[in-house]
């Protein structure tokens, strides 16, 4: 068949790809192509991260578009240079394909990534290409920052805040599941969160005492924040209940008869930014007290599956 | 059955590969644990490089024990460092395993790594784990340098040079594979390159005008070279045949009956350093003219198998 990428040498896939992924950055010196790509030193100090996802574990090739897996693998590696107060300036890329993919598919999945850099203000630059069964892509992402803020930090008396309400994610990958179907908003907001999460670039951690992003389920990352920080995390359910985002998910949720709570404690992958301090942006949903682990985490909510690695 | 990973939290598992990676690198300021590493910043030009390696295609469990996977992905990573003319200072690791590998297993590939990760310099700052139904290990590796050698540069007149032998590791994967055997050093050592390539940690490149890491075949890697330099490689094969080592791997493939030049131009994942210059150390191996290409490339060397992708 025509046009599958084992039609293709590296070279020429390669070629393709870097003209996706071409930047004008002065910093970046030598970009993709040689063994290694060259940038400009910098005097900050620099966070580096590095997230794996794997088809038919962390996305399916019949749910999304090879543009919007681009975006999803590329946007959780951002979160991650965020989560840190840091701003991002490289990615590295690695892929394994089957060999069956056509080469728009790969061109998509190179212009999602491409897309989600571009917002994130990350340049791409470099990669490799291997084969494997399953699709496997592995970034890495390096940003700077002047003083990085860490899980460990949340003091007794800050509020805690979500830059945007987690949950959504896991609504999408219900609806997925279920192939439940409603002309709402929710409906294909939790859609859109499940195969392309929107990361709250602008939140701004200045004041932050402690921050992570949302990777995992809300519960065991602030379980691990409040464990770091030696202080207990206390969700006030009350005030989350209360913000315009909950009234949209909770109508899904009653749509589908399913938890809300368990979506929004137990889900994953939101990559919201979850921050302790005084007068952050974002949903005010707790408190930090005296004391260990968390309070108030609705009972019922299923976060041990999670926990297994 | 106890002790497989499944059997674990991640927690558990990361917490006893933050024990195996720990450093004392001051640079290092936030290592695993947190959303992403914290380095110190540097004024050096910065060179960053990522290599997938899959099971089945890159290394077989059934082949290479968990500690020489370990050591054999860090190498190819380290080696794009080194091909740069750039010294090695950090490591993401992110890998995915099936569930079915016991603690040990992970144990012994994280010991790999740190042990190949030493002798690079690199720390192994962060990491990512997952799932996968075929172990999925995907690093990216960041050095700095002064001035990097690039694949172009290399000027008519210069001398091509090897840091040591290529094939051995292809030698070593038709050992594999045909399962032969002999009681020679020749054989243990093509083994041993297959599992565990050496890496010439301590090729000096100064001077050199062009360089790249063997990790493909030396036909291609000395074409794209060639091309990128707008010259010619022109191979001197009496001079290969010269070398110690070449009089070595020419007893096991006349043992083995296989052609020792498509060994040496066709394998690939020695990642021996390919450099031009003057009076470099290595094996010198010809000289580049005017031109384009590859000159004096032994005829029937298959090397399209290589080419795609």
């Amino acid at each position: 068949m025509a046009n599958k990428a084992g039609d293709f040498t590296e070279a020429q896939v390669i070629s393709r790809l870097r003209d996706i992924f071409a930047t004008s950055d002065p910093r970046v010196e030598i970009g993709i192509g040689d063994d290694a790509a060259v940038v400009a030193g910098t005097d900050k100090r620099q966070v580096m991260t590095t997230d794996m996802a794997v088809e038919g574990v962390h996305f399916r090739t019949d749910w999304s578009t090879a543009f919007e897996i681009g975006r999803k693998v590329t946007a959780a590696n951002a979160a991650d240079i965020l989560a840190m107060s840091a701003t991002p300036d490289y990615l590295l890329v690695a892929v394994a394909l089957t060999g069956s993919e056509d080469i728009k598919w790969i061109e998509e999945l190179a212009k999602g990534i491409k897309f989600e850099a571009d917002l994130a203000g990350l340049q791409v630059i470099g990669g490799d290409l291997s084969r494997s069964e399953k699709i496997v892509i592995s970034m890495s992402a390096i940003g700077h920052c002047d003083f990085p803020v860490t899980r460990k930090g949340a003091k007794v008396g800050d509020d805690i805040f979500l830059s945007s309400l987690t949950g959504w994610s896991a609504a999408g990958l219900a609806i997925m599941e279920s192939k439940f179907t409603a002309a709402t908003d929710a409906h294909a907001v939790a859609i859109r969160e499940y195969k392309n999460p929107t990361i709250d670039y602008q939140f701004s951690a200045t004041g932050a005492s402690s921050m992570c992003d949302v990777s995992d389920a809300l519960v065991i990352q602030a379980r691990q924040m409040a464990d770091s920080s030696k202080v207990a995390f206390k969700f006030d359910l009350t005030k989350i209940e209360d913000c315009a985002e909950f009234v949209e998910l909770k109508s899904l949720s009653q749509a589908m008869g399913l938890d809300i709570w368990n979506w929004i404690f137990a889900g994953g992958e939101d990559h919201v930014l979850l921050a302790t301090g005084v007068d952050l942006p974002g949903i005010l949903v707790g408190e930090v007290i005296a004391g260990t682990g968390t309070l108030n985490v609705p009972a019922g909510v299923e976060d041990s599956a999670w926990l297994h690695f």
